[in-house]
C-alpha cells in the first residue's frame, strides 16, 4: 500500500492514486478491448472509466456475450438510508442483467454492520427493509436476481461460510484487514466468501463478476483463495472495480464522511435543486466574470462528474459540456441545474416505480432464495443436514 | 494451568487433580448441601463425585425445587458414532427432566467438528444423524426437549451467534483457547454462546445448568461472561463439571484417545463381555492366588468405576463390591462379569427404543424448535429480518 493514502474495506484516507492502488492490489486496468466488449451500448460507467480495473474480467465478458450462464454479485451494508450514490451501481448491475441475462445476487450484510459500528439489529433491521424498498424500485427481473439477508438467510449463509471459514487462518484476516475487534469481524470474510460463491453453488460453475469500488477489492481477493482450493465446485470470482464517485462536497471523498448532505433517494425536486446549489463543489471561478475570462475545471466540478459518470448519456453531449465549461461559456450555476433536472428525473422515476410496491413480504418473496436453491447451495459445501431422513 | 497436566475443550495430557483444576478455572467443588438437594433419588453421578463441581448450581436448584422454569444444555460434537461414556451424561440430563421439568436443550456441533476435524461436511452429516438416533433413544420428552444441529438450525444460531460476537474479542478467544487454526474456530465460542443461552431466548430468562466434563468448563466461562453484559435478557448459564469417565484401558484417560476399543452402542452382549474381558483395566493382581490374600483396587479398576459411577444403582451394592474387592474375596473376572451385565442390561434396553424409532425426520420433528420458538430467540436478540413486512 502507498504510504500517502490508504484504502481498506474500513477506512478511505487522503488522495487517492488510483493507478498506484492497482500496483498495490495487483488488479488490471481495463484494456479499450475489455471496454468495447461490454454489452451494446457500453455503460458510461465502464465507458468513462467508473469502473477501471478488474480481475478475471474477460470469463464473464466471454460468458456475457456468448449468453452463458453468468452472475452479478453487488451487496449492500444496510447501515443506514441509501443514498444517490449507493443505488448507482445497482443501476449498473440492472443494464448487465437486461443486456446480457446474468443472474444477480444481492447480499445486504446486516451482521457485518452489526460486527463493524456501534448499533443495534433493531436498527439494523429497519435500515434492512427500508433499503430493500429502493433495491426493489430498482427493477430487477425477479427471475434471475435474489436479495439475500445474511441474518434472515441464516440457513444458507451460515453453512457456506462455516464451510469457507476452515480455509481461512485469522492470521490471513488481520493480514489482509488489521486487527479486528471481534470475533463476528473476523469470521466475516468467510460470510462474504459466501456471497460471491453463493451465484455458483446455486446454479453450477460460472463465471461470476463483483462491481465494487475499488477499497473492497480485498474482500474479493481472501474468496478467490478460498476459491482457489477447489475444495468446491466453483470458478475464482472476478471483480470489476470503480473510483470512488465524489460527494457533493467535492471528489476524493466519499460521501458518508463528508459534511455537505447527500442526495437522499427519498429527495424531491426542490431538495435536490438546493443541495446541489448550496454543497455540489465547483469548479468554477470566485466571480461570474473570472468565470467567463478563464473558465472553470470540470474535472473537479462535482455537478459535472455526476452528469460524467452517470446521469448524461450522450457521450457529444458531456463533452461539449466540458468544453463549455472550460471555456467559460457555461456556468457553474447552469451545470448544476442540468445536473439537478437530470438527477430529479431520475430519482422521480426511481421514487414513482418505489411507491407502486405493495407490502415488502410480498414483494420479496419472489426475488428470495426458493427452497430447491437453498438445498443446492448447501449440497454444494456437503451440509445435508437440512434434510434428515 | 497447572504445569505437570493440561487441560482445554482440544487436549487433555497427563494424570488430573481434579482439585487443583478447580482452582485453576475458578470453579467451586460441589457441597454436601448442593449435592442432598438435586432430586430425589439423587443421581449416582452426583452422589458418587462423577458432577463434582460447578459455578452457579443454587439458582438452577432453586428453580428446580421450586417447579420453576429451569434448563439444562448439554450438547454433542458429532465426530464419530456415539460410545457408552458419550451418552451417560444424556440419560443424566434426562433423569434431571423428569424428576425437575427441566428444558433440555441439546446443541449438535457440525460446524465445530468441522472446524476442529480434517473432515468434510458429508462425513459429518452421517455423524449427526446417527448420533440423533441414539439421543432420540434416551426418550427425552419431546414438549420440552430441543435437539439444535448448528447448520441445519442456522436461521437461529448464526444471527444468536452473531449478536453475541460482538462481545468477544479475537484475543479473548486466543487468551482462552491458545491460537485457532482457522476462522470458524476463532468465531466458534460465539456458537457455543448462542446454544448455551437459547433456552432463555426462548423461554424468558431463567437458571440454565450445563453438566459437561470439566475440560469444557472454558465454553462456559466465556458464555457467563457473554451474558453479564446484560445486552439481552438472559441469566449467566451454571455448570456442572464432572470427572473424565475412564475407558476401557484405565482411568486419567479419555476413551477417544485410548488404544483399547469403545463400547459402541450397538455392541450386542458377546460384544461387550468380550471387550470388557480383553480390554477393561484391572485393579486385581496378577494371580487369583495373590488377589485372594492381597485384594484388589477397586480405585483404578475400570469395571469397578463403571459400576460405581452409573450402573449401578444401590449404594450398599456398590460399597460391598468395593469391600468385597478389597479383601480379596470378589475376582476381577466376577467384577467384570457383573459390570458388562449390568452395562448390556443398559445397552439392551436402549437398543431396543432405538430399533422402534422410525424414520428419522419424522421422529425428530416434534424435537425441532418450532417457527415460533425461532422467532423469539432471533427476536430475542433484536433480529427481526425473519419477519419482512
Amino acid at each position: 500500500m502507498p504510504q500517502n493514502f490508504t484504502v481498506t474495506p474500513y477506512a478511505v484516507d487522503g488522495e487517492v492514486d488510483y493507478d498506484r492502488l492497482l500496483d498495490a492490489f495487483g488488479a488490471d486496468a481495463l484494456t479499450d478491448d475489455q471496454r468495447d466488449r461490454f454489452p451494446d451500448p457500453v455503460h458510461p460507467m465502464v465507458r468513462r472509466g467508473v469502473f477501471y480495473a478488474g480481475r478475471d474480467v474477460d470469463p464473464f465478458l466471454d460468458a456475457a456475450t456468448a449468453g452463458q450462464t453468468c452472475s452479478v454479485v453487488t451487496g449492500r451494508g444496510p447501515s443506514g438510508p441509501m443514498h444517490l450514490g449507493h443505488v448507482l451501481p445497482f443501476y449498473f448491475a440492472k443494464y448487465l442483467q437486461e443486456q446480457t441475462g446474468a443472474y444477480v445476487y444481492v447480499p445486504l450484510s446486516d451482521d457485518e454492520k452489526y460486527f463493524a459500528k456501534d448499533r443495534q439489529f433493531e436498527d439494523i433491521s429497519a435500515h434492512v427493509r427500508e433499503n430493500l424498498r429502493d433495491l426493489l424500485a430498482v427493477g430487477f427481473d425477479p427471475e434471475r436476481t435474489r436479495f439475500v439477508i445474511d441474518t434472515a438467510d441464516a440457513d444458507v449463509v451460515y453453512p457456506l461460510a462455516a464451510a469457507f471459514a476452515n480455509d481461512l487462518t485469522p492470521a490471513t484476516v488481520e493480514a489482509v484487514y488489521g486487527e479486528q475487534p471481534n470475533v463476528g469481524l473476523t469470521f466475516y470474510p468467510a460470510v462474504q466468501a459466501a456471497h460471491l460463491l453463493l451465484p455458483q453453488l446455486v446454479h453450477g460453475r460460472h463465471p461470476t463478476l463483483v462491481p465494487v469500488a475499488v477499497d473492497q477489492d480485498p474482500h474479493v481477493r481472501v474468496c478467490r483463495d478460498i476459491a482457489a482450493k477447489e475444495r468446491y465446485d466453483v470458478d475464482k470470482p472476478g471483480d470489476l472495480l470503480s473510483r470512488f464517485l465524489p460527494s457533493l462536497g467535492g471528489p476524493g471523498k466519499m460521501s458518508s464522511s463528508d459534511d455537505a448532505p447527500s442526495i437522499e433517494l427519498t429527495d424531491d425536486r426542490a431538495t435536490v435543486e438546493e443541495k446541489i446549489h448550496r454543497y455540489a463543489h465547483s469548479g468554477g471561478r470566485d466571480s461570474l466574470a473570472a468565470h467567463r475570462e478563464h473558465g472553470g475545471d470540470p474535472a473537479v466540478d462535482v455537478a459535472y462528474q455526476y452528469l460524467h459518470f452517470f446521469f448524461e448519456s450522450d457521450d457529444r453531449t458531456v463533452e461539449r459540456l466540458a468544453r463549455d465549461y472550460r471555456a467559460g461559456d457555461l456556468t457553474s450555476g447552469e451545470m448544476k441545474a442540468r445536473a439537478a433536472e437530470q438527477i430529479v428525473d431520475f430519482l422521480e422515476a426511481h421514487q414513482a416505480r418505489r411507491d407502486q410496491l405493495g407490502s415488502l413480504d410480498a414483494e420479496l418473496g419472489p426475488y428470495r432464495l426458493t427452497d430447491d436453491e437453498r438445498e443446492r447451495a448447501r449440497r454444494g459445501v456437503g451440509v445435508e443436514t437440512g434434510r434428515l431422513e
